[in-house]
């Protein structure tokens, strides 16, 4: 297949949402790359596919980076495609890793083990921009993927901060990935990524110090566990799991995929994935509107500017609402 | 002393400005009130004092309601203004006690008990706005507190969710109080409260079951500081006192005011003072220019309009970007 221009081609480029909406993976890929730049033209064609859009079942996977996420997520994919017949969409964003950036080299050795599979589409996310403009072209990458009749989105982050927990609310069930003799660990635990989780799963436990990260993280959900039934009447709660899995052997990888299938049925049974809906949509259209002032705002100041005016405030030579009034006032010339 | 009236006298508003800084209670209230209502007066005044401030020990104490934070708060600030010899201010941040919402009654008991002591100083902050307006009131409040000579400021808030991440934020040192027997407990966990915490404090020490919260902490602090251990080479973080104690009989008020001071010197021996204060006054300048951008726009659009449009992209018919575009339209009109 060419690839074609589509500047000034509009009915082409009408096609080209269609065949991405049927199935067809370049043209879902072009149309990513158009919305990934905020080009107006991916932009509307997101807007035309939005009503598609709704019924895929959006799974974050985070974990510190080292913890053999990316095998994981590839060996999971191929699980909920091969055994439970679902088409699985991943989207890797992984400022730390080969897959982000637009590193094509390490995208293309991943997507070789995945591409003799049609049901099996995979995406990497540059991390150009800020870190709120990533969280927003995940969130419009994945609602490409839905429309686009993908069943299951996996969204794969390195949890380490402020954007992964901004992405993870864009998912219906977060997983969180542990292994092993990571500095990280405790990071992730600090970061309160472990608040995050919908499902626990430590991976390498083919590795003989893996039993004691699992131990660890055991005990802190039964003290939550402990605490909560203390004081709750009802126990109608959803009780996190925690999985040993191997990415490398693959064991364990089974139970993960139905974890989440089970997380899944959870949510629609008792109200929270429309009540999640609900609050996505809110929250999406609060976000966009946020960026969208302080975008324009930021468009007519200089950085330095910015930086010279904070460095005043915190020698006490201005006031946060002088420096404020200074930095609106320079914006309007 | 009589209230005079503030408006169009500025002489005498600059009057109460150096009162204020002087040491004069009740020009600090009338201040503080200003300030809270945003009235531009007080803002204006605060830009005049801000170059005095920076010197005190602002400390976020949180907590679930019913854990006896107030009665500890208090007990604590008698204990820096005797003990200690520390000027004190307390500024009540709680939506769910009596003290906040302007209720004259909780307020007046409270500071009946401290009512005698010229070096304490009490003020409950309202709630009425926006969250993030809660949050800009009481760092302008501490300001205000701080330029008049308190050298340390207690912040006490209920611990429940972003809000009072938020005002942590604006301390140097968070303190986060449990207490056994309350739901909220793991409430408190959920929301991340304990990774925020430098310092931790189990009330009712004198209650039977308070060593089983006390130990169910102490554990997940313990397993924290493991996975630290293996991980880290140097040992030079602050390590998280757990400490017993009860606002009742006033167990362990003496060993909590120590534990505040040494984290107080560790800051500043440490850089951390410095580094902290740098980043709240980006902080500072970054979140009032939001909402400055976010009230301007809030201003020219009514919120039952926001309310539609919101419900439009949850059923699908309208995508979130259509919903801006709109919204962004509606409000230039």
């Amino acid at each position: 297949m060419t690839s074609k221009p589509l500047a000034g081609r509009r009915n082409l480029f009408m096609d080209l949402v269609h065949e991405a909406a049927g199935g067809n993976r370049l043209a879902l890929s072009r149309l990513l790359t158009l919305i990934e730049n905020q080009d107006e033209r991916g932009l509307s064609t997101l807007d035309t596919l939005y009503s598609r859009t709704g019924n895929a079942h959006v799974v974050g996977i985070t974990g510190p980076s080292g913890s053999g996420k990316s095998t994981l997520v590839n060996r999971l994919a191929l699980d909920l495609a091969d055994r439970m017949g679902k088409k699985t969409a991943i989207i890797a964003v992984d400022p730390t890793s080969p897959f982000s950036g637009g590193a094509l080299l390490g995208d293309r050795v991943r997507m070789r083990d995945l591409a003799e599979r049609p049901e099996i589409f995979i995406r990497s996310m540059a991390t150009r921009g800020a870190l709120g403009g990533l969280a927003r072209a995940t969130g419009e990458a994945a609602l490409a993927m839905d429309a686009a009749g993908f069943e299951v989105i996996l969204i794969e982050t390195v949890g380490a901060g402020q954007s992964e927990v901004e992405i993870a609310r864009l998912a219906h069930t977060t997983v969180v990935i542990e292994a092993p003799g990571l500095g990280d660990d405790i990071q992730a635990a600090k970061a309160g990524i472990l608040e995050i989780a919908d499902i626990l799963a430590v991976n390498k436990s083919d590795k003989p110090n893996s039993a004691i990260t699992a131990n660890a993280l055991k005990a802190m959900l039964e003290i939550g566990e402990e605490l909560r039934k203390t004081f709750e009447e009802n126990d109608d709660h959803w009780k996190v799991p925690l999985l040993q899995v191997s990415a490398l052997n693959g064991e364990g990888i089974v139970d993960l995929s139905n974890e989440i299938a089970r997380h899944h049925g959870w949510l629609k049974d008792n109200g929270v994935w429309e009540s999640r809906s609900r609050e996505r949509s809110a929250d999406l259209v609060e976000r966009l509107l946020k960026e969208r002032l302080f975008d324009a705002w930021q468009k007519r100041i200089e950085a330095k500017d910015t930086e010279e005016v904070i460095a005043k405030v915190n020698k006490r030579e201005m006031s946060p609402r002088q420096a404020v009034e200074l930095l609106l006032r320079s914006s309007k010339n």
